[in-house]
């Protein structure tokens, strides 16, 4: 018999995991958190931080080399990667223990240990960690996702062997490859694919689709993919990878483009050709839980098919994003209160963090049609923005508006240029908001911005 | 008599005028728009775009210094300041003719010449400029404003001789000072400071005032002072100015400060001590124009005292930003063509682009309360936000959002660190469109994200 009874107990210490407990401790839920690695999830080990952190050295690495056209001049610029990844290392540490002090200071208990739901018990639920057993009302599964290692002849080999990777060992190697070859062009693909780039490697794409991005609106694919290519990355679309053979520093991806095979010799490969909801061994069979797919069937509000679990984050399945993790950890525990919420899944914006940046809310005219709405779009060059010319020599950027024919209700942002991390949020509310272009156009946004280009493109509308 | 009767004649071609005369021109009107000097006015000519572009080279300088600590080194970083200088003449000629080629798409009528009006007439206004007589049915007065040189001895002698320049003289120099004393700790002293001790000169600040950056939230204003303050500016706080006296590369300012007399020496002065609007010699009076202090008294609709004239931009004294005078321009042809419609005062947001960045709308706790309005704020470190964090070693941003005691709806929004200047606009809707604290917790913001320290910020509030 377990000792305590909790309210609420949380298996996986990710982004929807460890902000659900913190919300539901607030709320005075007696609150147990299971994280088998590090708190924080694959968002702030192994993901969205140490990637970013990444991507800044390289950024300053590229203003270095691109000082010139803006009047300053460098003799020598180099980035040292091991420095790098120390400092990543020193980032994640640094974040990870602030998520830990924040799960002290709202007086949630964490438990590192993998766990397992073995059934209902007379109080709720009962979960077995570690040989012990704990018991809680109710139960909110956040046990994310991981990278799919998919079935190309060759290829599970060549990630015991070292000369393939997933995002999880790639940003711990302490040398960067001199070739490397990037399976699947995907976010997570794009944003090594510019850091090695930038750090001088020799970077190959191959992608079975024809475009880059995934579900990124078509022209904006189009302009980043250009603006990788004048950096020098190397894209094959429409391939489809048949063999990846070798060792580190000695190894081929071979694929088949338009009925051809070819090859490319490479030092690594880094496979990001999607993610899988971590479902497996948590004993959701036990309880009855609903899976389509391998990934937990949820409503807006984040209830499993079994009243008294709650599921939120990439074990869902539906966007497996940090922030959607984020909001999908607070509904659950709204909902488990009785507060009247949900996810907006129209809202939820999507960044590429990489030079150029990519911003995307909502639909797209060809999303849009798909679901039966008449949309239209207004599209503006950011080289309408003052600081856009000023700050980028050459820039080719635009921002989108997509919106409904009939009555102007913004649907959709999507820009790619400078700062469009930072400025999507606000576009994202527009879209949760149903604003329509004449709500935007009586704001004021500040000058001289990138983001004003968006309101500018409001005004282009009929 | 005149030739054409049209049905509106604007006075400046700043972000006011050349706004307003495109929306005007759009909706059918037949416009007339007079500019004395170049299209784009101070904003694009002598304020916002040339130093965003200046500091934009001193951002890359200060990335390249300040490498080492993200895992990159650069040898032999050097900004040449003519360089700097002639990028940012091709910058500003750029969008000069792109306001032109606007308003020639756009259908407007421009003369560059000084234009006053003349007095009423049979069809509304008569306007001369070149000794030509131009009717118009209807006025918008967008002259804007101009740099106040202060009644200080020997300031008015050192302006003539070269010590002392203004925004406009500065930004044509193409040696840069070796030591620079700015008068005037203001938005553009501070963003002229910002530079010069990026690209090496030795800059002293003295203000009249104990706080720098005028209006600014007071904590904001000292982490400011502190961050500038590490880069080497200096600061004399509560300081009159009593003297400016010598030569360019061989000056004295005197000051008072706590009843005692002080100076430095110094190559140049940068005068920013404020600016008045421009209402002399434009024939305001011919016709009745009521002003106050110098400025054209106007309301939200931008209207005069006189029917048939409206005024926008600087010349009104209300908030003399670009982006103000921007929305002043539409709103006052809103106006003209019957459209309700009027400009949001409480929600304008302001910038620094120096580094750190500083975002600003609304109220802050203690204008509240001088409003009558019961205001409480929380505060929030932006090293919660995981990207602030792996891009600011050592950083000590903060956003704080003000609400209303009783309703918790923002009133306002303040920030200092990256990306405020491209966040601000989203607070700046949320202020605007009276949102409450729970509004905003119920938005996706991208993780990570700067930005998500303002939701976040809402959390903290009970």
């Amino acid at each position: 018999m377990a000792e305590t009874i909790y309210d609420l107990i949380i298996l996986g210490g990710g982004p929807a995991g460890y902000n659900a407990a913190e919300r539901a401790a607030h709320a005075g839920m007696k609150t147990l958190l299971f994280e088998e690695r590090a708190l924080g999830g694959v968002c702030l080990n192994e993901g969205c931080i140490p990637t970013k952190t990444l991507l800044y050295s390289a950024k300053i690495l590229d203003y270095a080399h691109h000082g010139e056209a803006y009047g300053v001049t460098v003799t020598g610029a180099s980035l040292d990667h091991a420095k790098v990844v120390d400092r990543k290392d020193k980032v994640v540490k640094t974040l990870v223990s602030g998520v830990g002090a924040k799960m002290r200071g709202a007086g949630v208990t964490v438990v590192t240990s993998t766990a397992k739901i073995t059934g209902k018990s007379a109080s709720g639920f009962a979960v077995e960690a570690d040989g012990k057993t704990y018991e809680a009302k109710k139960l909110l599964v956040c046990t994310g996702s991981e990278a799919v290692v998919p079935p190309i002849p060759g290829l599970r080999e060549s990630y015991a062997g070292g000369l393939a990777v997933t995002n999880r060992e790639i940003l711990d190697l302490r040398t960067a490859p001199g070739r490397i070859v990037v399976v699947g062009g995907g976010v997570i693909g794009l944003e090594m694919a510019s850091y090695f780039c930038s750090i001088g490697s020799e970077v190959t794409v191959v992608e079975m689709l024809d475009k880059i991005a995934g579900p990124t609106e078509a022209e904006i694919s189009k302009i980043l993919q250009k603006n990788y290519e004048k950096r020098g990355v190397k894209f094959i679309l429409g391939a489809k990878v048949t063999a990846v053979n070798g060792k580190p520093g000695d190894g081929v991806v071979s694929y088949e483009k338009d009925g051809k095979g070819a090859s490319v010799a490479c030092d690594l490969v880094l496979v990001s050709t999607g993610r899988r909801a971590r479902t497996r061994d948590i004993g959701l069979e036990e309880v009855g839980v609903q899976l389509n797919r391998g990934a937990v069937v949820t409503d807006e509000r984040c209830r499993t098919s079994v009243p008294g679990i709650w599921a939120a984050g990439d074990v869902n399945g539906r966007i497996m994003l940090a922030h959607t993790a984020y909001r999908e950890g607070e509904v659950a525990v709204s909902d488990m209160l009785g507060r009247a919420d949900r996810v907006d899944y129209r809202a939820i914006p999507s960044v590429i963090y990489t030079n150029p940046e990519v911003g995307s809310v909502g639909e797209t005219v060809e999303s849009a049609k798909k679901a039966g709405i008449d949309a239209e779009e207004a599209t503006l060059s950011l080289r309408y923005s003052g600081r856009y010319v000023a700050e980028n020599e050459g820039g080719d950027g635009i921002v989108k508006v997509v919106y409904g024919k009939e009555h102007r209700e913004i649907l959709g942002v999507h820009m790619i240029g400078s700062y469009a991390s930072e400025i999507i949020y606000g576009a994202a509310a527009m879209v949760a908001k149903k604003q329509r272009v004449s709500d935007v156009e009586k704001l004021v946004f500040p000058h001289p911005t990138v983001c004003e280009v968006i309101r500018e493109a409001m005004f282009s509308i009929e």
